[in-house]
């Protein structure tokens, strides 16, 4: 199920997802255009159903499943954005929906996926005891699993933001997501590129797990980047199909440091108004660092998310 | 020039700001609505030019005025929105614009207010040295005097913001805006009527500050009040005009208490992702309190800006 999608595939998840997915507004600032030289439009996605554009990856994979598997549920292992996504998303099938969670996850976010209506299965903090419980669950239900980002539908379901962005501010000349196990980058990069082949992308990943821009530096995927960085949402290491896209549709990766990170992250919460995600702002950042490089071009610029533990902001 | 705009006056407001002033997206929440049982409907003015509404009076101010006029410049007493909105708004015209601040006021704000292109007054952090700056300056240069809200010009820019939402959103049943020195809200009850003489309309105040609650209640203006909230944009007391048109329209006042505010502030960042100043959680607050008043109906709420220090959270 980890086949990259094709353009159509993606046409048909938008029409898919449409009527359970917001269409998020875009939104610009004075200041950070001044700042930055260029003209920004940000995509919203923390105003996406659930807080992320994890919704439409999740959407698209449960309302593509047939009704004899959607009868069976499905299943992931996430305690993050696509947990409480998939939860979001089975709700809107009136399906099961099992997440199965390390011990010590942030339990805000172990409420909001119970709240979306998701069965919980707990696991040892390990990926080989969530990969065995995820096996164990799929055994005991049949449930269909929907992993995170190394999924078609997924995705395709996340390439529909690109679609949107793109009708909505038709003629832009560069896009910069995040990249951090390459679901929404790969998906956005094939979708992009089959609305406009001369757009130039762009990848931001946090210097301290940035596994994708060696990889496409070496031209071969690196395994050995250990994760160190406060960008929760970006410490997966990039799929082996999703570097594939990448490196197909000319992805070109901007490496960004915490603390340059998180100076955006302000800038976005006090510019533009928006409380989003530490990992949403490694694309303002980017920007600013190579402010050559898109000084005076019409940049996209995704925001992943906005799901903040207010208590525990990183300044 | 502190009488009531007419409804024509408002409409005009609206075409005259039109090619500055940013039409703000209305946002929703479907966790808001579950809470509130009611479906909310969020006019972001934090989204507006400057980060909040003062921004449309300001202008409608600015472009009001003669070649003539414009000339000299206007002047305001201020260190918050409207001395920032001012600002903003008479660089949009290529006028002078200063603005009186006194000794003490927060330096963001101040360097804010600079940045925009006005020159600063300072003054004692009194409201006859204030008046008694404000005064010599206009001696001095000329320069028309614009009110925060005692001004007609600026209640019509205000009332711009109903036009707008209820074009955006028809078939409201209520709408809530916070209550300061009321030049918000009896713009809006203007514009509101004017367009639906049947909405119902609310005024949301910090019980520590809850002048305009206590006028309408015992029928003429109480002055006593020493307002004592953590709502900074809410502290003035409400304008002898203003407090007609509230009379006049019917306008009921709320009071919501600072621990209800700043609760449904942290609702607002964290579930409609949006960067709010504390005085604009009031709506939020007032409609939560008064859950059985607004359950099942379609209610507007104007989040009225999101200038805040994120060093300084009220929680």
């Amino acid at each position: 199920m980890d086949a990259l999608p094709d353009f159509a595939q993606i046409l048909d998840a938008a029409a898919r997802i449409a009527p359970y997915a917001s269409v998020t507004p875009v939104l610009r600032s004075a200041m950070l255009d001044a700042l930055s030289g260029a003209e920004l439009h940000f995509k919203c996605e923390n105003l996406q159903r659930g807080g992320a554009f994890k919704f439409r990856g999740a959407c698209n994979a449960v309302w593509s499943l047939s009704d004899g598997q959607a009868a069976r549920g499905v299943v992931t292992h996430s305690s993050g954005n696509h947990g409480n996504a998939l939860a979001l998303a089975a709700a809107t099938r009136g399906i099961a929906a099992h997440v199965v969670v390390p011990e010590g996850a942030v339990r805000a976010k172990l409420e909001a996926i119970e709240r979306a209506g998701a069965v919980l299965h707990r696991c040892a903090p390990t990926q080989a005891a969530r990969e065995a419980k995820c096996a164990e669950v799929q055994r005991a239900t049949g449930a269909e699993l929907v992993h995170p980002y190394a999924d078609t539908r997924v995705m395709a379901g996340q390439g529909t933001l690109a679609l949107e962005l793109l009708q909505q501010v038709p003629g832009l000349d560069a896009l910069v997501t995040p990249v951090g196990g390459g679901g929404l980058a790969s998906g956005v990069a094939i979708a992009a590129h089959g609305v406009d082949p001369a757009l130039a992308l762009f990848g931001a990943e946090p210097l301290g797990a940035d596994d994708a821009a060696r990889s496409l530096a070496q031209g071969s995927r690196v395994t050995s980047v250990v994760p160190d960085t406060v960008c929760d949402g970006l410490r997966a290491l990039v799929g082996e199909h999703n570097l594939d896209a990448l490196r197909t549709h000319r992805v070109e990766a901007i490496t960004v440091s915490d603390v340059e990170t998180v100076a955006a992250m302000r800038l976005l919460w006090s510019e533009l108004k928006q409380v989003v995600e530490v990992s949403s702002a490694t694309v303002l950042a980017a920007v600013l660092q190579q402010r050559q490089r898109f000084a005076g071009r019409r940049v996209g610029l995704v925001l992943t998310g906005g799901n903040v533990d207010l208590d525990a902001l990183p300044w």
